[in-house]
């Protein structure tokens, strides 16, 4: 990130630099403190935290405003699986020696654009120095309104149908940079009474298995929604396109469960791309049919695993 | 943190074991879910977060419950400079390939339960592989009754006293690890009408000028209170202990500014190892004096700062 001429970044010219920014609206303390006090909410407080690592979630090199707007983004989608609004956001930075002042502000101006976008505002951090790649830790306070159940893993019911809000698969082409979280959509589909939500991040088949067993059933998917990346991978890799769709992690679309009546009645109101996967029915695990009706093995891998497995 | 025979940290086993765990009352959505919704909050929500990086805020190779210990316990502190209870915190974690799951708990473990003893609980995170010194970022959420202006580090007020609440210096020689929050001293300080605070975390005479420069005033010191750590330290390295106690960080003391009235009630009411250490007047910067009433010339360095300076 370093080049000739450019300064190395310093934590007190960024806080200067942060400074000079419009003040939160949300914010009912001072600017600049130890913590952010905000307004008090209506709702209920919904609280979520997720990293972007360079090299991990993120070629080394790729563009700080980039990483900055994928580690909201990433973030807001888990706000998205409980159908909660997105009120604040904030952002701890872990940067080497060698970033630029230009590169850091480029990094926080992505996180906070990204976080303006749905409506919520950047409110607090942290900048620190270490070795290593960068990373980029997000925490996002969402607010929920009324007083039933939020939609959880473990509320998939038999008789549900399983709607997912798009096509996956082949994210790793660029998509992956540009998560569009589904907040929307996720608002949508608890007020239509969605019981079970969950975000693809980590591939459908592996997402679709941590629904199934929190839930104690089984999920039928037949012939899932496959985006033209996936097939656009497949000519590279020698892979299908279905098993990109199944396999690839970092959608960030929604996998909900709800009555078949419901997912109509939300899919007549426009959720565009969404589409009806499949059902609920008692038993464990996740079976998949291809468009054929042929059932496709399981995978030795069924999605990303941080660590060992 | 790998040792022969046991095996290196997998998410799985992680979310599993995490799911063992007793659900945390403030938990009004499912366990496990993407985000946590929580019960809803009285007061005004109140959000800070900090790290702890190896190598940089603790040394590589330091026990990794102490590590999640300090992660909570430095973000607890920013939640104490606001006059905030605390409710919630999350912890996301960057780790090496080559941590053991023994580590990894020992981490979760000595985080979660530092947030217990200040009546707080862990309700969510996330784990993530990363190249280098594993690091923690921690959340926390806060809880601020009341409508008032909540004390800021920009209302500091001619003719109020400054107070901290302990002695300063020497952390290094082991309580950087094992940080005090000051939770109570800063409910007590803001209900006694405290209008600015500041945890003293990058070294007392920074943190007296970050106050004095948002506040637009002078603080003048008077012979601030020397840890006895400053004094063992300043024997190895050459400095007085008086300039320890002045520029040493990792104290997490809180500097407050109040009426003299105020502060005496307040210390009269119980605040042990609190002293009134000066005054805020028309003016700019921090001036210090020593025992003597001599006047000590500012360091070139204030105290510590992340990148270049």
């Amino acid at each position: 990130m370093s080049a000739a001429g450019e300064r190395r970044w310093s934590e007190a010219r960024i806080h200067r630099w942060l400074a000079s920014r419009e003040r939160p609206s949300l914010l009912d303390g001072s600017q600049g403190h130890d913590a952010a006090v905000l307004r008090r909410m209506q709702g209920r407080p919904v609280l979520c935290t997720d990293q972007v690592i360079e090299g991990v979630h993120a070629a080394v090199g790729t563009a700080p405003r980039l990483l900055g707007r994928k580690a909201v983004a990433r973030t807001l989608s888990d706000l998205a699986a409980c159908g909660a609004s997105a009120r604040a956001v904030l952002l701890a930075l872990r940067l080497p020696r060698d970033w630029t002042d230009a590169a850091v502000r480029a990094l926080i101006r992505g996180a906070w654009t990204e976080a303006e976008r749905f409506g919520a505002e950047l409110v607090g951090g942290d900048l620190a120095l270490g070795v290593g790649p960068a990373s980029a830790a997000v925490t996002a306070l969402g607010e929920l309104p009324g007083r039933g159940r939020p939609p959880g893993r473990d509320r998939a019911r038999p008789g549900q149908v399983v709607l997912c809000t798009g096509p996956t698969g082949g994210s790793l082409l660029g998509r992956h940079l540009r998560i569009e979280p589904r907040l929307a959509a996720g608002r949508a589909l608890r007020e239509a009474g969605a019981s079970a939500m969950i975000d693809v991040s980590d591939g459908l088949w592996l997402d679709a298995s941590r629904l199934a067993r929190a839930s104690g059933v089984r999920l039928e998917l037949s012939d899932p929604a496959i985006h033209r990346d996936a097939v656009r991978l497949a000519r590279r890799t020698g892979r299908t396109p279905l098993a990109h769709a199944l396999i690839d992690g970092e959608d960030h679309e929604l996998l909900a469960t709800l009555p078949r009546a419901a997912a109509m009645r939300v899919l007549a109101a426009g959720l565009p791309g969404a589409r009806i996967l499949g059902r609920v029915v008692r038993g464990e695990g996740v079976v998949v049919r291809d468009r054929e009706g042929d059932r496709v093995p399981a995978p030795a891998q069924l999605g990303y695993l941080h660590g060992d497995c």
